[in-house]
């Protein structure tokens, strides 16, 4: 053992203490169960990869921010980047998966990057992915499962973004740019939201491109209307570009199958203007943005059926999406979203009296956990004064008090930490006397 | 991107496919409930910890196993080697945190050592402690959670070895020992289970004690009966050391809290051979064992007073305990314990009859999924008889079809994959009737 020193962590990394994990796990948990009730498989892979799979994947800066070292058998090694080049090994090495294979995957990334605000070097990702499936049915099964999540933590007035970048292709290829320029083209459109329309077109046009150029594409962004009416100007514009036309059947079977998925029309917003940089997205893209308060993208996404055939040299249709956990944990968190007492899931502290009570405060607390009840035993040595002190620090809503007298008649004293009441209770009435109290908790606390 | 290669994974570490998830899912989701039933709550550490925190800590072997690298910014850092240490610099940092605190913990850890069958680089571990109380009401009330935790997991003949360090060290002392020297009597007594008796007394021998002092020890290890009987009849030998008179009384509370809780005693092992080598184990030592069939710990941990204080320099009473999470489902596994079907979380495949059928098919997934039934709707371009198929291989067990003349009357077909049996039932029965077949399939399962 070395001697005492004052300990710190590593920068851009967090512990997560209980009142963080329960809100953490409370986001997990909901997505989990959105992604199951929707078919999608649990996968999880190494931290650890050998630096050959990860080794030109993300670019020159991607190969730049991934951790690696060599380990003691001079094998080069890199922390986990991002969860699709794992899936894309996993299709590889099993090509006995059957498909479509719908997999969600939650699990930490790393990125050697100098730490910021709100960025961390150490943080989670979440992933669904659809592999082995060219039907927009898969894309609209991935919208709709984010949907229904962010309805179920409690987002109201939010936007689901949705292009193609086939439509994309079909206008690159109308204002008669040579299609090796589409992704310089897409880079620009996506930062609409930073620099604005106007900043757009000017970068658009230091890159070399023409006005008359520029005039066609903007006048396609800038169709208004109706999802519906936007697609039908857009298809005659279009007409001759084969992709392009494509891209329209694409949108026009997605947003069919949204209806029918019962996903209210306002929430759905064909926009044009939507580019997601990326070079790989070679369908749909998709990306939510909560309209209010402003908080940016939570989810991104999109069809890139070019990418899992990297190791295997056999391409396969894929979509998918990313949703944002950290991101939506904090605004969550900074904007009250989350229900009730999320402090502790500890419903009752049973106290220790005294000495002699020990044994009647372990079968006080066993009645409890045999019915489901989440009950935390004192186990240490203060008076209860001090117990009740514990119970408030944690915010735990329930305390049991057992003194001789209660003991001798087979009673226990009940008291609700919120209003302050208490009641002394048989000992046979207990589980049900403590249900009846968590049920009014529920109540005061309304859902939020 | 690279050209097409063949990938491989970094030896040591594993991927894990869906059924494999399942299976981990189903234990780790039935440890974290009975954790939380008993009031412990979740703590994360960051993967990355500054090589200062893990320093020393583990003594030499744990130093050389520790994946070790230096970032960008010239900073040394290690990847996580237990859930111990962390804790320990958890409480140093947030001195703030109520006490007793009772955490789980349940994340991958690392070893950079040769791998060997079922020993791997990167594996789980998963581990509850009380951090500040000094009362064996907290070494009860983790020995309780882990056995609830066996006992639900399907564990039947195993049994909780419980010994204590300070009658350890009162043995050593009333055979003449150096209290010094107790280290290297608790480390070959731990090899019982390899060497046998007769081994572990040839290499203390060989260590240099004589038999004079050895027959005093193997006296006491001896010594048969019930766990009061042994523990009357230590006392009776111990009666002039402090330390193992301290340890009679720890154990005797210990043994009657237990009852208390109704642990069956003959699940309960007082013995005294149990030493378990590390050296900073100052009370209470336990581990389980699964007796039939023979699979050795799966649980092993104690009181260990002197260590939360390594970073603070203040010492805090602490007691804990890991399970060996990846070997419970290792075990659970090839004895066949897990219940029914866990290939696949799915319990309805919505197929698609033809192209005009999609829609009626998205609203039949849309029903099922409104109701909580974990469904997948087929998203791929096969026909029916490969979407039959899919359902075989992923073993989902139910399969619903609905032809144009189901449609147009508001029917579907609804197929037990597993009896063959299919019916035609009404839209508006469909939630019902699947209820009613996953019912069904339960009972047929039965719970094994």
């Amino acid at each position: 053992m070395t001697p005492k020193m004052k300990p710190r962590i590593y920068k851009g990394t967090r512990d997560f203490l209980p009142e963080q994990m329960i809100k953490r796990n409370f986001v997990i948990d909901t997505v989990k169960d959105v992604f199951e009730k929707f078919g999608f498989e649990p996968l999880e892979t190494p931290t650890l990869e050998l630096w050959e799979t990860l080794s030109g994947k993300y670019g020159d800066e991607g190969d730049r921010l991934t951790y690696r070292f060599t380990d003691r058998g001079k094998r080069e090694v890199g922390l986990r980047y991002d969860l699709t080049v794992p899936l894309a090994r996993v299709m590889a090495m099993y090509p006995e998966i059957s498909k479509p294979f719908k997999r969600y995957q939650i699990q930490p990334v790393w990125r050697a990057d100098k730490p910021q605000k709100g960025r961390f070097r150490e943080f989670y990702q979440c992933d669904i992915d659809v592999i082995g499936s060219s039907s927009m049915l898969a894309d609209a099964e991935i919208i709709s499962a984010i949907h229904e999540i962010l309805v179920i933590l409690g987002f109201r007035r939010f936007e689901m973004r949705i292009n193609s970048r086939k439509i994309l292709s079909g206008i690159v290829q109308v204002a008669g740019i040579e299609s090796e320029k589409e992704t310089e083209v897409a880079r620009s459109i996506d930062k609409m939201d930073k620099i604005g329309r106007e900043g757009v077109r000017k970068e658009l046009k230091e890159t070399g491109f023409s006005d008359k150029q520029l005039n066609i594409i903007f006048d396609i962004l800038d169709i208004t209307g109706t999802n519906r009416e936007k697609l039908v100007e857009t298809a005659t514009i279009l007409k001759d570009s084969e992709s392009g036309m494509m891209g329209i059947q694409e949108m026009s079977d997605l947003f069919e199958f949204l209806r029918e998925y019962n996903i209210p029309e306002e929430n759905i917003h064909f926009d044009l203007f939507l580019a997601r940089g990326l070079d790989y997205y070679t369908g749909p893209i998709f990306e939510t943005v909560v309209r209010e308060p402003k908080i940016g993208s939570i989810t991104g996404g999109g069809r890139y059926d070019r990418l899992i055939g990297i190791f295997s040299g056999n391409d396969q249709p894929a979509t998918g999406c990313s949703i944002g956990l950290e991101r939506i944990v904090t605004v969550m968190d900074e904007l009250g979203m989350f229900p009730g007492n999320l402090k502790t899931k500890v419903q009752v502290l049973v106290t220790i009296f005294d000495e002699g009570g020990i044994h009647y405060s372990i079968s006080l607390a066993g009645i409890l956990r045999q019915a489901g009840i989440y009950t935390e035993l004192y186990t240490g040595s203060a008076k209860l004064r001090g117990q009740f002190g514990l119970a408030n620090d944690r915010s735990i809503p329930l305390v049991l008090i057992a003194g001789p007298d209660e003991r001798e008649k087979n009673m226990v004293t009940l008291k609700n930490m919120m209003t302050g009441e208490q009641q002394t209770i048989k000992k046979t009435d207990l589980v049900q006397e403590v249900r009846a109290e968590i049920a009014s908790l529920h109540k005061v606390r309304g859902k939020s």
